[in-house]
């Protein structure tokens, strides 16, 4: 096991310091995004020619000598004046201009002037912007939109650029199907797996400014391996990249193979994901393999074939745009472990705070969910609350200031704003994190959310959020807003096989159950029915398993885990369960009173009165929007 | 005149805030880039059937109850206990995984396990990451190569993206050529201009996520223009672009053409460059006249046609990445125009420095070679020097911090140089700025750059610029580099028609000179040889016309404005003229001490003393390289 430093260094050092793709000529026009092969030196100069820097007319100075306004001066047009148009090159014999509202055309054949004009006056120079022979671009240069009209002025109409390098990408896995070969998703067989990577990490290499060519799917055995690998280090590709099978597990043939017909450089990484990461050569050729986990193939792609891919053009990798977050919560992580944490991150006050998403490696949304990640070192145990570091970016830094962090309880109507507020054109990303009603209340106290979505019954007073607020934001005023009003009740199988009935049928043996965690709002609820109607929670079976949404819910049962669960309407619905309405409920966004008029959040509460936001939640089934967006109460 | 501001509200309140591009189905390995048109939801959850989390063997928990270390228990292979990797589905009637590295594999029909497994134990749960029906991304989302692993998974095989929108784009201007109608830059005749505005921003416009179509060009006659928009606002592009023709001059149009057949909604904008920016409508199709300045043509797409096109998308236009800036120089600018100013940013000491390159609209270097843009307010006369600003970037934030900035006198060796640097694969970008030797000592006093280059010879003692230093730096701890020993002397015509010898000619009736500027060595040297000679400057002819480098006095040369001026070899050689040497000359770096330690002047001295530096540079001609990079003098 190597750290990522070490396995990058030696995989770089099996490139000569002179190793670089060859250069090849175009046409210029295609130029935008390529590298500089060789320095752009100009072939003419620009201006070529003397040009006018004026509208106006031509004239040889030394006629216009003696023209004052008392005195005004007569000029033949067309021989002593020419008219002349900015950027127009300089008529023969002509060397200043004068502008078209310091003179008076007296007719078709005569100008008059009020003053004389100097020599070179209102006329650009040869060579005013470069010269011949001048260093344009230096080697090495990414040519950007704009250069081109420097290019094709200093006469350069076609150029060398470094050749994009070739990569082959070999998916492999027996499970595995390309999506293009299903009708549709539901085809998928049990057992079979969408292959997914191979495309992922096509345009990441698309990004680095080189071409990549997916082979077929390769079956899971060394003989197939062996050869498929073979085979693409033979191609004119300068870089194998080979997906999954980097595991230790019983099929994992990979590394095994590269040793056999090559040389294996590193076979793990200390970083997380992406530690199965493999370097090695066959035929003096790199090869990476790459985990199949996708969120371990995104961090080794970073990691190693960025770098060489950038490397091969000759370029250092970029560093990446980063910026300073404060930890919106512990993230723990082992020591010797490079770790990768995605996070959101959003400006909450005057800090950017960043909030840990799920850790799995397999968990695709931790990426495309995510503002950014933050690596920790390995020699520490990961980042306390409150700890400042550094996390690179995966959004445009503007994106990271027009972020709403909706922390707590998890509402499928959260979703439905977050498209509505895009819908009318608003450039607010909604980033929410699950953690139960409770949860999200304590992100306002310690400051890293903006909103928290709340539906805590007190079971005392029947009145939902207020006393906790009271309890849990001593001291920090915030307004408490309706967003919707929603039925709970118990999500079971379609057609309700077990002819479950209520809270009552939880106890029998015959019955699973699937809970929620502790502190959600939907759990305070279940454990408040079952204290009303006397309900010992330790004789339901599955009480101790937890789900963190509705729709978590809804899927353990529809899968099967679970006979039953506390859950809303829309989540039985999306899934087409069955549904057994217990009670409605109120679910707020409590929100922090000196956020009340930031931009953003206005916003959001503007789209939540929207009639459109009402209309789609209605449309879910099991929501009654007649309040949403309306102050309940300013504590 | 409108101001940027009204100008562009006035233009994009044409659009029906519901106007936006339709959208169009597309693959999904063809979405990175693309826009949603829609919001996604996932149509199956991820993962879609349990799924082993860790290579091992799938068993029922059940059956594995009661194993301990000291009561291992066996299962057999293949029937309870199944081999599975990392993301393979769950073999039916299996509901937990042991980890290949807490078992014990007897013989190939018998595994033993030291410990119990509890249901679900390395499971991926069906939906872990998302579940059906759950929001993926909102509409207008801009997808990126790590989203489309998410979209996959969720079974998103084709989705609605917006439609690219199509841009017409007329090149104007009868005395324009196309590059490509050229066999080489030579082959332009006098009067002809090489149209490259039209591929800049053709390239610009596929940058804003949209296609352009570049249409012939047109001649500068009003029936040609008219009928070339008519049938452009017919085409099925959402907006036309008509380059050029959009000043007051005697050939320009196009906005009374617009004006005719259309509606003309802003015909001069308060910004410079870009004055004279036409927004219209013809037809009920938006039409953008830019101006024909290249640097105009810039500034203009970039405030008016970039955010239509983004706006046609149902985007809004990012913020620029800024940064902070301190003023290194006065850059006064008119009242009533907002100005936008290129410079060269670097950072020096623990401040980012701008420093304006010259204005021209007719400047491409002034956009190529800048790292920012700094946009002066219409109710302001400029930045004065010291004072902090916010520069907009036209390169990567990183590139700032690899930038050094050399200002003061100007030499070749510098491009040299520059280029060198790159070559050896180092990210540092040279700026270099031309204010003679005398300028870049100021500038190193005002702490506005990295390094100047001086060649300032005190007349009395013979020495190269120590005495300066210690005059105009005092205060300032420096080391002082050779960069090289060059030969100075007089340009002249080619074989030299005028039978110039030496300084003494300068005086000849039908000679004329021209001259750098005060501050600059070369003008010292001049002066003092005039003064050795005891000749009357005021007896030369074209004395007080000044340029600013040696390349454009050899091009004053070159193109028959002057017959003779002061400078090096390199220059007259690389423009085919003749040269009259006088003496060598030391040509120095004076770099702070404190800066000497930075890597990137380290880089820099690096380069200078490298034998590749060193040879290029004697190709060059008239220049000795042998001290190159060693320190002179410490003071």
């Amino acid at each position: 096991m190597k750290d990522s430093r070490e396995a990058l260094e030696l995989f770089l050092s099996t490139l000569n310091p002179e190793t670089i793709v060859e250069t090849e000529e175009i046409p210029v026009h295609e130029a935008p995004g390529r590298i500089t092969g060789e320095p752009i030196f100009a072939k003419i100069s620009s201006p070529l020619f003397p040009a006018a820097a004026m509208d106006g007319i031509a004239v040889f100075a030394q006629d216009t000598y003696g023209a004052t306004e008392r005195s005004p001066k007569r000029l033949k047009a067309g021989q002593e004046a020419m008219w002349v148009n900015t950027g127009q090159v300089m008529p023969e014999g002509k060397n200043a201009v004068i502008m078209v509202e310091k003179l008076h055309q007296v007719d078709e054949e005569t100008i008059e002037i009020l003053s004389a004009a100097f020599p070179w006056q209102n006329v650009r120079k040869v060579g005013e912007d470069f010269v011949a022979t001048e260093l344009l671009f230096p080697q090495k240069h990414r040519i950007r939109a704009l250069d081109l009209g420097t290019l094709i002025e200093g006469g350069i109409f076609r150029l060398k650029v470094r050749r994009r390098p070739r990569v082959r990408v070999i998916p492999t896995g027996s499970e595995l199907v390309h999506y293009t070969s299903l009708a549709q998703p539901f085809d998928l067989k049990k057992g079979e797996i969408i292959e997914s990577n191979s495309l992922v990490i096509a345009s990441l290499i698309t990004e680095c400014g080189a071409d990549p060519v997916i082979e077929d799917i390769v079956e899971d055995k060394s003989e197939n391996i062996r050869a498929s690998l073979l085979n693409a280090v033979s191609s004119d590709a300068e870089l194998v990249i080979i997906i999954a099978g980097s595991s230790a597990g019983k099929r994992d043939f990979t590394a095994q193979v590269i040793e056999d017909i090559g040389e294996l450089l590193v076979h793990g990484v200390t970083i997380m994901p992406g530690k199965p990461t493999i370097l090695g050569r066959i035929k003096e050729k790199p090869v990476v393999g790459i985990p199949g986990y996708p969120v371990s193939a995104y961090i080794a792609f970073h990691e190693f074939v960025k770098p060489y891919l950038l490397r091969l053009q000759g370029l250092i990798a970029p560093k990446e745009h980063s910026v300073k977050v404060v930890a919106g919560r512990d993230m723990p992580s082992k020591l010797g472990i490079e770790e990768f944490i995605r996070v959101n991150i959003g400006s909450v006050g005057d800090r950017l705070v960043a909030i840990p998403l799920p850790r799995g490696a397999g968990l695709l949304t931790s990426l495309s969910r995510a503002e950014g990640i933050i690596k920790t070192s390995s020699r520490s145990e990961g980042i306390a609350a409150g700890e400042e570091v550094d996390a690179t970016l995966l959004v445009e830094p503007e994106e990271i200031a027009n972020t709403v962090m909706i922390i707590g309880s998890h509402d499928i109507a959260l979703d439905i704003l977050s498209d509505e507020l895009r819908k009318t054109g608003s450039p607010i990303r909604v980033a929410s994190g699950n953690v139960g009603s409770l949860g999200g209340l304590m992100a306002l106290r310690r400051g890293t959310a903006h909103v928290a979505g709340s539906h805590l019954l007190d079971t005392e007073t029947g009145t939902y959020n207020i006393s906790y607020i009271q309890k849990y934001l001593q001291g920090v005023p915030v307004h408490v807003f309706h967003l919707v009003l929603r039925e709970q009740g118990l999500i079971v199988q379609k057609h309700n096989p077990k002819g479950i009935r209520g809270i009552e049928d939880l106890t029998r043996d015959d019955v699973v159950f699937i809970n929620r965690q502790l502190g959600s709002g939907t759990r305070i609820l279940l454990d408040y029915k079952l204290h009303e109607l006397g309900i010992d929670a330790g004789k339901i079976t599955g009480y101790e398993n937890e789900e963190y949404t509705h729709m978590n819910v809804a899927v353990a049962v529809l899968s099967g885990m679970a006979d039953a669960g506390l859950g809303i309407l829309a989540a039985a619905r999306a899934l087409d369960l069955d549904f057994i309405p217990l009670l409605t409920e109120q679910y707020d966004l409590v929100i922090p009173s000196s956020f009340v008029d930031d931009p953003k959040i206005k916003s959001l509460l503007e789209a939540i009165r929207s009639e459109g936001f009402k209309e789609r939640i209605k449309g879910l089934g099991g929501y009654n929007p007649e309040n949403s967006g309306n102050v309940w109460k300013v504590i």
